[in-house]
């Protein structure tokens, strides 16, 4: 039976909010994620938060994720949306909020040979960014997010919210530069990065598989040593005045051209 | 020469800031633009700030910008960080800002032949993804943005900053649903829309010049008479478990492939 918690100074409750921030969420191994989709995705692939919050159980798939979360031994916790508002930090806070143990991130547990396609990204700074690429690695049948130097916070409520469930499905890793392509070299890959310099048309390049997209930070692009490294720098066209796309975007023109031209085979 | 103000209590001050505030904006006619790299792009495509506000004018760039707008007629006040922090609400804020006379919105104002190519999205929410559609528009050489319905403010801090000065070189419109349907059909122009109930690949389609993409609000999608409308329904590959793309990845996806079959041609 779900316990009522109606108290601000509530143990769980201050735990849950001190998730908002990274150092809290790196010290307790956990992060939060919201909303009955979010949370319904997570539960389809088989990840169940340890702890659960909500304020309002009439909705049928969220009594079957109550259920579920305390017959894994997991807490539900019963409570009103000005708490979950104070938790999520939202003015229209989601029905439902779970507590997850963090997922390993070594690049180890990543097994290339799972997917056709995967995303590397290096220094990205806003966490909308890679929620965003990560729902577009699920669009395309990604393997998962290589997240390569320093990176926002893959886990924080704003990557996890933009990521729409794709952070349970695919796999995450963070590595230094020097440690991916070492684990990259030690085995097949195409390392494919954009890049203005380049002189292969995106369209013309051949992608082979597994394919690894390289992104760069959103102001910064790509370190010069880093095209280096890749096996292919292709440049998508740029009619208009500027030179670069946003980093979400540009990943997924990217990916689909690399999809695309594997359609068509 | 520069004016100088020290004091968070002066009216221009207080005027600027309060251009935060979607209701200040429209009844003043302004909105606020800041960082040097998109003030140097209005500037490059000949507008400039009635008001320009900086901290530091050891940049080449902002002291010829300085000098354009005092010679325009506007004016240019040397401040403190502290101050153009107020005015911008960021922790880290740019060392320049301006004050823009907003832009002229109307349909009636969009010249479809000027372009092959126009974005049509409706009831976007999120005034990040308006200025990511801006920057990509300007990327695939698309002539404008038609805001259709209620929309987020494309005039907001957030829609300039995320159109990285886009917003300066494409059209702007907005207009409710009926009106642009009626617009659009006054002359030459193909619908085209994303729909998971489309039959047709949209790598198999064959788009017209100009061809207007609609993309659909981020939770709902296209509301079935929006589609109905449309010309052409397409839909692109979806391999993972999601069936939705974030709308500003899916409005450059689906833009690069009208572009790109126009360069096969």
């Amino acid at each position: 039976m779900p316990r009522e918690v109606t108290s601000f100074s509530n143990a769980l409750v201050k735990q849950a909010r001190g998730l908002r921030d990274k150092k809290n969420r790196k010290r307790e191994g956990l992060f939060l994620a919201e909303g009955l989709r979010i949370l319904t995705e997570a539960r389809e692939t088989g990840v169940l938060p340890q702890t659960l919050f909500f304020s309002d159980a009439s909705h049928r798939l969220l009594k079957e994720l109550i259920d579920e979360v305390e017959a894994a031994g997991g807490e539900a916790i019963e409570t009103s949306a000005d708490i979950l508002h104070k938790i999520s930090g939202k003015d229209n806070p989601q029905t439902v909020l779970g507590m997850f143990p963090a997922f390993d991130t070594a690049l180890d547990a990543i097994d290339r040979a799972s997917a056709p396609l995967w995303i590397v990204a290096q220094s990205l700074r806003d966490p909308g960014n890679i929620g965003t690429i990560l729902r577009t690695g699920d669009a395309v049948g990604a393997g998962g997010l290589i997240l390569v130097d320093d990176s926002a916070d893959p886990f924080s409520v704003e990557a996890v919210r933009a990521s729409m469930g794709a952070l349970f499905t695919q796999k995450i890793a963070q590595a230094r530069w020097e440690d991916f392509v070492a684990w990259l070299r030690s085995g097949p890959g195409q390392l494919v990065g954009t890049s203005l310099k380049a002189s292969a048309d995106y369209q013309d390049a051949r992608y082979e598989k597994p394919a690894f997209i390289l992104v760069g930070n959103e102001q910064a692009g790509l370190p010069a040593a880093y095209e280096a490294e890749c096996d292919l720098l292709v440049k998508m066209p740029m009619l208009g005045r500027a030179d670069s796309l946003n980093a979400a975007v540009a990943t997924a023109v990217m990916a689909y051209e690399v999809i695309n031209q594997w359609r068509r085979r």
